[in-house]
């Protein structure tokens, strides 16, 4: 019986942890669209991203064929602390529920960062550390991003400037002090240390900042200061690079217990979770070697590939990065001050855009109310309180796990627990007290931001 | 080599899981003095402690002699989702350190609850559950027990209200909305809700709350309540059972890859994770097979073990649960405001009493801030944020690490890193800004609470 045999959490030992990173772009037969210089239109070359990004990472930006690129033995043992992650199966959950289904879910919660973005931020600190940096800057959200790359930085001895969301910055005092205790210096976005950000601040007085503004003022940082360069917690393919650890530790772990999924669900806010999880299936199913369901789920208020347009826009509200071509929303969007919690960004990372756009993923949306509910249900049965962000994927996973109820399907649906939520307890306080707000944006006001975007042959 | 043969996590496989909690007072030849009748100072009878306890954690509490108590299949699955925890290898602590000592700490921070409370939590709402009361009371300070039993009654559809001590209440809001989203009702202590809360507060307007003056509000409840019983987190036998769960998965783990620690360290407040973390290997102690030196560390601001006298107390400030013989600093006795993190119970375990009487552990105290400079090494090194209760196990931890490094001496030291640090920003901000406070009681001050301790042949 499998209940006997499939154990709560499977865990690789350490020499079957990834040795290499999955470069999904590889099998892509139709790549995505490269970044564009926003002055000539024309593909970035490496030597015009190299003031804002570290040299091997823009390699691994700009490489869409070499499947697989060597984990670094610094980033191996770093990783080893705390990875690999465990894959659970949800037998309280199923047994609640009472689904034939089969439930599992990566969890990538167990570090301080509270998610899976330390993932990428020990890689990209390395790559810094290695060419001699001094120091890097970025932006955060939610803050999960920032408390990572505060923690890689910690460990490799860089400095780190975080422009976080001020919004953020003001709900979740706690998570700049995480940040400082790993010694980063943190400043509310938009601030008055930067150009673009007096600028934004003289345009929007009062503005509570959103992530596009907060890259704007970490790149001009990352450019004008000495020594720094800018990193991005996702959207970008060496995030996605880096990310396919999770997913590559997922199929491992499956193969392990002879398992193979059916569904796989991850929520998709710039796309890193999802793109990473996915990785090694993607692969695969691009390879006509096996076919998964793959559904991203996004927040009915940001909902860049829902209800965006695929089409090149900025990443960044200051327009000084590289256009990319995405779902979005426009770079201008910014979703409703009562979103909680991260998945705010107004664009998705051009690999999952494209492979969304070619039918190989499928994506829903689901408000924020329904998003808790499902967060509470999942707290209550499984034990983990689980970030608002992932829990967009365990609505789903719930979902179809019901639907499975009603057909006999014994279907095996794995999750990305991508966090833990417990620094957006502001946000749980306002489900428990009944006045969380289900605003989703109309279709005027997201035809006013997408009307803006810029014009590309 | 030792740094090619032992991986940075030790995962025990689910069928090397513990199958019993281990008694210690089993193997002690001078049994822990037994609670007595506040009223008539003889030892408490199963069934005067039946309108406050579970009955089978009553037999729990007074068996001195059963070596092993099987752990119920339940309680085995819910540990399943959880434990085992990882006994981790600090490999980068033992490198900054440059010291030939190896370090190992056992980690029982990866659950929602943040701690190792969860442990007896869900063992004492299991036993209530199977007793077919409704619901339980309990007291909680820094908030990890309260978060624990949420979880555990959460999980067996059992009711539960939980008297936080006030500060914490008001320093941890975010605390009480973990509480909140487990569906556990939450009260500020001394709260208008209970006699003896009406009590303490026209005694003690303005008063900001103690465990003991929030157990006796919890007890009332519980015995004033149809169909409820009151649970406790530490201090108890049954607490320190249940948490053998530590220890014994420590002791496998370490079995499992070869190696004999020299010194256990855990932190001390009531007495449970240490009790727990130490009992198999104190176990050998006692039979003569092996030895240990076992540390035990305690804030200098609340220093029952290092300070306190050996004598029959009151467990809590309404004087309304039996004596309990321990290291006491007074029932009456309350850390100053500023302490931060738990650990802040004026007596300590039976059990540990006992066994420090008998000189078996070792006990120091460390103040504040040179606490936080330890937290605040480790989470830089090692990545996790550790709470400030488990930071007092790293402070000596480093510092006996450090004297290694003197001595040349290559000993194995493992501590218990019982939980992380996620809802005590607060005091890592104070740290952080340079404002924490060292404020240790004067020999006068403590001569004052120690004075009214009642009388017993």
């Amino acid at each position: 019986m499998a209940n006997e045999k499939i154990p709560y959490k499977v865990y690789l030992e350490e020499n079957e942890m990834p040795k290499a990173w999955y470069n999904v772009r590889a099998d892509m037969k139709k790549k995505p669209a490269p970044l564009l210089n926003p002055g000539t239109h024309e593909p970035m070359k490496a030597e015009e991203l190299a003031p804002v990004f570290c040299d091997e990472l823009i390699q691994q930006e700009l490489d869409n064929d070499t499947p697989y690129f060597d984990i670094p033995e610094e980033i191996k043992e770093f990783y080893k602390m705390y990875r690999p992650s465990p894959l659970v199966r949800a037998y309280c959950l199923e047994k609640k529920l009472g689904t034939p289904a089969k439930i599992y879910y990566k969890f990538e919660g167990n570090n301080t960062s509270g998610s899976h973005k330390l993932n990428s931020a020990i890689a990209q600190a390395y790559y810094a550390k290695k060419q001699g940096l001094k120091g890097l800057t970025t932006e955060t959200g939610a803050g999960q991003w920032g408390t990572a790359l505060s923690m890689a930085c910690a460990y490799l001895g860089l400095d780190l400037k975080v422009f976080m969301v001020k919004v953020s910055y003001e709900q979740k005092p706690f998570r700049r002090e995480v940040m400082r205790t790993y010694g980063a210096d943190v400043t509310p976005s938009p601030s008055e240390t930067t150009n673009i950000g007096r600028k934004i601040l003289a345009e929007h007085p009062g503005t509570n900042g959103s992530l596009g503004c907060a890259i704007s003022e970490a790149v001009e940082v990352a450019t004008t200061t000495p020594g720094y360069r800018y990193v991005l917690g996702s959207v970008l393919n060496q995030v996605l690079l880096h990310q396919s650890v999770i997913g590559l530790e997922t199929k491992t772990a499956f193969d392990k217990i002879g398992v193979k999924p059916d569904m796989i669900i991850g929520c998709a806010g710039g796309g890193s979770n999802l793109g990473g999880l996915i990785s090694p299936f993607m692969g695969e199913k691009l390879r006509g070697e096996n076919d998964y369901q793959i559904i991203a789920v996004e927040p009915a208020s940001c909902p860049s590939l829902t209800r965006g347009v695929y089409a090149y826009d900025f990443c960044d509200t200051g327009m000084v990065c590289p256009l990319a071509k995405m779902y979005t929303l426009g770079s201008d969007f910014i979703p409703a001050p009562n979103h909680a919690g991260g998945l705010r960004y107004h664009g998705m990372s051009p690999i999952i855009s494209e492979l969304y756009d070619q039918g190989l993923i499928e994506a829903r949306s689901a408000a924020q109310t329904e998003v808790f509910e499902a967060a509470e249900y999942f707290a209550r049965c499984e034990g983990i309180l689980p970030a608002p962000e992932s829990s967009h994927a365990i609505k789903v996973a719930l979902d179809e796990a019901k639907k499975c109820k009603e057909t006999g399907e014994e279907k095996t649906i794995v999750f990305g627990l991508t966090g833990t939520g417990y620094f957006d307890l502001y946000a749980y306080q306002k489900f428990n007290d009944g006045v969380m707000d289900d605003y989703i944006p109309t279709d005027e006001e997201l035809a006013k931001y997408v009307s803006k975007l810029p014009k590309i042959d």
